[in-house]
């Protein structure tokens, strides 16, 4: 038994994606795929999408979709911006639709204590930061389900509800009989979103997810199957670690996350501060026996957001040597990560004039 | 152990009212709450209602507003408008708000075989007979949930959703692991039909049913409850039997059952060949022992749809003498009803242009 655990509600541990790949069934992502592609997104460079389902055969059409929804429990911070840009970046490169809807209905029936008005904000806020990314107006929507629901997408939510049965999601989610008929209902409502572009457009669809969230493509494909539709894929992204390492980035560790509003100060002071170093306990020490970026987590955000590659390649092996110190490479990942913050936190105040020209309309 | 059975999806056997009221723990229509009624509509006169829930606390309100859903699984026939008529005398006497949700979404969940499309034919028949009915068209609203599903009606339905677990609904109407998630989500709509006049109007709500949909008003009371919002108030009234008598009219059995678009011919055919007669085997025995009017269903449907209650107890007498035979009774029935349905399908032809005026918009 592998040393991390991962399910659609918690991701913890050291996370070997080899045994993630056997574990869940999926296909690896391989150099025959990568061959496929007309161009390769930043974190497919860096091999972080490392398994998928169907991704080859729904690139060998000429058109396809993305669906890739938010949960909006908190602020956007790094690792929820990943998929993010990488969405983005097949939408350039593909010309993809791409389809965002945010769940808010799901959190607030899961949460105990989260009011509509809270989801309110925080939906606001993270369409900034999803608008600031740089998604194409008229290739994109948005759906908020508690403000845009629209009478399609639940008409699709009422026939996907119809042939899932609560012991399906009782398997496959681990639902008891005292969570509430609303999230129980939940994977008919996601697996609308995942299959809208396929009933309204109809393209075939890709799901960019961490692996966590591979039941619900499952049943989505299941879905697909008994109504008739193209089965929806799915490409599997490595997660970015919390400043601690290890896991995922959670945004409910403040300690261990940068938010996209986070200032250039407080992203210093938490790369200075927790950012898990693959350094050397003294100097002496690193300069013989040089640090390790591979558990380094300042080294593992630069592979996320330097874009390139032969600076990365250099950083990598100065580290690697004992040539570059701990301190040096914190402060080069503060600068870079400031720098994307800096233009971020730009086209975020823009985006706000932006919004409605993203929200699906009838 | 009376020897009828009620519950949500089945209703069956004779029917003794004293003992559903115990059963279900409602409470008895009393004179005094007669007496607070500013008029009594026509199946109140008849004794039709006979038991409630916080009716006497909703009338002692100076207004409030009726909720009567439909669920579009057939054909209007007399038992469903028998409800309705009730409905729309109280608008006429009260000047109520009536909310008509058609949960044509559950019955598509509910039922293996029926497609969106034949719910959208039912669902406009039914539709015209509601129209058909005379209600104010500035004082009554439709939402059909699969054609014009409201964000504020869905938002309500994920806030009862999230108060009530599919424990409690597993108990109230005995799902299991095998339905699907969408009929366990159902109570949760059902309840946001239910309070939305108390939502968006500030209204208490009262809702007429067949006792067999209590547990529906009951878990709203719930939900309610935990909303902070006024408990809905519940009238119940009795079934119109079917022609063969007992139970309640069943639009799955044609037999049985007259819809109200069935030709005089139908009616007549119907009426003379199945409706249940409380007469002597021969007219000789007719003459000397009289008939049983309370058992006779040309006699009860006279009380749902003569409008002169001299007359009526007249007819009660005749036939209870043995002065009215069968034949004679039927004959009255038939007459009745044809000129009831001759006017109704022309106000139903008439209602096909007024549609529009009662589809709920946002």
């Amino acid at each position: 038994m592998a040393n991390f655990k991962i399910t659609p509600y918690e991701v913890k541990g050291e996370i070997d994606y080899d045994k993630v790949v056997s574990r869940f069934g999926a296909q690896k992502v391989t150099k025959q795929l990568i061959k496929k592609m007309k161009a390769l997104p930043m974190i497919m460079r860096r091999g972080y999408i490392y398994a998928h389902r169907d991704f080859d055969k729904i690139l060998a059409k000429k058109k396809f979709a993305i669906v890739s929804g938010r949960g909006v429990s908190n602020k956007i911070q790094l690792g929820h911006l990943t998929t993010l840009r990488f969405v983005k970046e097949l939408q350039d490169i593909y010309g993809c639709y791409v389809f965002i809807p945010f769940s808010d209905d799901e959190k607030y029936m899961y949460k105990r204590d989260l009011s509509f008005e809270k989801l309110k904000e925080l939906t606001y806020e993270n369409i900034l930061d999803i608008i600031a990314l740089g998604f194409d107006p008229k290739k994109t929507d948005f759906v908020v389900d508690t403000q845009n629901m629209n009478q399609e997408i639940y008409n699709l939510a009422v026939r996907c509800a119809k042939r899932i049965t609560f012991s399906t999601v009782k398997a496959t989610f681990g639902f008891t009989n005292e969570n509430n008929i609303g999230i129980t209902f939940y994977p008919a409502m996601q697996a609308a979103h995942i299959l809208y572009p396929t009933v309204k457009k109809g393209l075939p669809v890709v799901v960019p997810v961490g692996i966590d969230q591979d039941p619900f493509i499952k049943l989505s494909r299941d879905v697909a199957y008994k109504l008739k539709l193209t089965k929806p894929g799915g490409v599997y992204c490595t997660y970015v670690p919390g400043l601690k390492g290890g896991g995922k980035m959670s945004a409910t560790d403040p300690d261990s996350t940068i938010y996209t509003t986070d200032t250039p100060k407080e992203v210093e002071k938490k790369i200075k501060k927790y950012a898990f170093s693959g350094g050397q306990p003294t100097i002496k020490e690193h300069r013989e026996k040089g640090g390790n970026p591979d558990v380094d987590v300042s080294y593992q955000y630069l592979t996320f957001f330097m874009e390139d590659d032969k600076k990365l390649k250099k950083i990598y092996a100065d580290y690697k040597s004992g040539k570059m110190l701990t301190s040096e490479l914190k402060q080069i990942c503060i600068d870079t990560i400031n720098s994307f913050l800096k233009e971020h936190q730009k086209k975020r105040e823009a985006a706000k004039k932006n919004i409605e020209k993203f929200m699906l309309r009838d």
